[in-house]
């Protein structure tokens, strides 16, 4: 079942080792059909060079596996709790990328510092806080997708604005409308946190961007004044 | 018409990721036929991957679309506001380039350090001052080309002895003689803005390179006095 | 004699150059087979480019030369001593790989910062004292053996639960149950040690990650509870 | 004439770009013949990817082109004093290589943090003083290596023992017994300037590595008691 999907979210999860975005199997992608009502990503621990679509894992929105040789992610829950919390994610990523997870280790939001994150992220990247250790042994994955929502929700952030985020001590999770999207938005994430600990170290007292920039470059890649590309 | 430069504009713009300096879309190069009174310029938001000479557009002075089958590059009045004011200007180059787009995000001109900056840029790199909310609403992108004419005007830097600027915030501008060139001085920009980053690292206190240096290095290039290459 | 294992040791010392651990000839790998008591080691000095299997060098758990054309690796005794002390590890790497380099010549421990990290190494990552004028003079690559030990001994850490440790103003060694583990461990170390070294820059108040992140994801992947992978 | 040493100071040049050590044209190699008295140069300006072995220039120990369709590169009056002050050195190379030439910028001397450093390069390496605005009015590329000389000449360095040199605000000169053994050492001393520059970022009160490490670590490559290698 699913086998278009399971190709399209293939094609997105070796573009992770082609970005340069993964070390080993330090990743994974998926993609959801929102009528089946389930989402297809990357067996567990599988090497990038010997993946094949059919490797895909079918997973349902009670967190069942509904087809697959393999066991699916070990971060499936999280990939499950923003699924069901945000029905307008189609495609979810989760690598250790080496600029963004530097900014989840050092806990510290990414400040919009120009139009390269005004394009794709309208605001801060956020971090979330910590698990507590009670979070942690109890259900890790599933919390660390409760605690992405509770950051989004208590900061009052569109996800579909800002589709990522950094969790503290460990990496960035990306998404969009679909697979090729969210990995899109990872590899945007990664150059977005190069430049940003680059603009920090030329000057610490570097300011963020003016809303007026923000805003602009916003709209002119999204909404309906949206004149980036070819309409 | 205007083949031959389409084809010549074409290898500039692919040059660009080939040299490591764009990630997906975001860079642009256009070249001028002066007696024509056209340039021709990337279209907006396609992949450089899928790019033929065909595709780039054929803008006149009047930012009238003369050709092409697409929407040319959203910075495109930008461009033609550079080609009005500067008749010496034979192609530019936009890119969001990592270590550049750094300093701009940084808000800092880059300061001449060394000889391979002073082989190619008669002083340091000017950063512009941000738009007003105003001037970002109106006429974004040709608001843009207006403040690097301003920079350039107030601080007396003739801009064929420095090709190109940074946009605070967004990132660098390049150009030349031909889009060539321009692509050209968008990679000496780029390995220019690293090693002043690890520069200003390694010693706090590094100071701009005397002018004899500047002079010299950019005499061995430049002038009629020029003495490097084969002449 | 030990045709398979010099394939694989073989096979282990080529990933270095391939993952860019090693410029020239700074790198070496060895394995062990514990049943006839003897390890094969790249021979000194001889470039990645030309090595075959059968130019690796069989040495025994007294350092006699058992079999080969070429003198063995010139830190062959440091990788007897560990063999020798710690009967767990099964292969062996060094390299000057440049990220945990500098951290070495800086003659830091490098911190705990994530579940990189943690999924790797339980805990920081040693750096070892500076040996002294006689440790160097006598025995050198012997005493730098018996540096680490002492530094793991020292400390109570469990060398195969942290298998890497900083040789101070030298660099790294790794090790792992074999030699594709063991070259597996120092590529790890090389992305550990630099997202370290941008944590800090990124925020210099930057703290370890807590003890509980650190026990969930060694757990994740080691001992009997282990859930990450095929199982 | 010289055929043979053409072909390897082409070789030498061509591995500047392999290397990564080159952007454009920033670099050149020579090569020399002390029974004929003449070296063998790259050309100035020419591209690497055009270059080919017959393109080199033979110039005469009085600065005389002897042979070549090409002008010699432009800094051959460098190249020539130090071939005429050091009849031990072979071959020389010059390059604009980013890390060394950010501490070229940055006016500073690398320190020997480490084994990697100590294994080619007998101490510090030295940054030159700038040259006067009368010396780089006369003869500027002859006075660079009149200040390269008066550096060991002064500091009392061994140009054998540390084969390389950083021209303030400039970049790195290196050299050898012959052109192949000077990229060697230009291809060291960018990982040395790397690792020193991190090493200083993770540590700022880093210490050099204590002279031992220094004397064991050159002399296990150099001099009568070598070890490492095939002897």
């Amino acid at each position: 079942m699913l086998e278009q999907l399971k190709e399209e979210v293939y094609n997105a999860n070796i573009e992770l080792p082609k970005r340069g975005l993964v070390t080993y199997t330090w990743g994974n992608v998926s993609g959801i059909n929102r009528e089946i009502g389930c989402f297809v990503i990357k067996p567990s621990g599988v090497a990038y060079e010997e993946l094949k679509p059919s490797d895909m894992v079918v997973v349902d929105l009670n967190g069942n596996i509904i087809e697959g040789d393999y066991r699916p992610s070990s971060d499936t829950p999280t990939h499950l709790e923003l699924y069901k919390k945000y029905p307008e994610i189609g495609g979810i990523v989760h690598t250790h990328s080496p600029e963004a997870t530097s900014w989840a280790q050092a806990g510290r939001n990414i400040p919009l510092y120009g139009t390269t994150h005004a394009d794709y992220f309208y605001g801060e990247i956020p971090c979330t806080r910590g698990l507590t250790p009670e979070e942690i042994d109890k259900a890790y994955e599933k919390n660390t997708g409760l605690v992405i929502i509770e950051t989004f929700e208590q900061r009052g952030i569109n996800p579909m604005y800002t589709p990522g985020v950094l969790c503290v001590n460990h990496g960035p999770f990306t998404w969009g409308k679909d697979a090729g999207e969210a990995v899109h938005n990872a590899v945007v994430l990664e150059e977005v946190a190069k430049m940003a600990f680059r603009t920090e170290l030329i000057n610490p007292d570097a300011a963020s961007a003016p809303d007026c920039i923000r805003e602009k470059h916003f709209s002119r890649k999204h909404g309906e004044n949206a004149y980036y590309g070819q309409g």
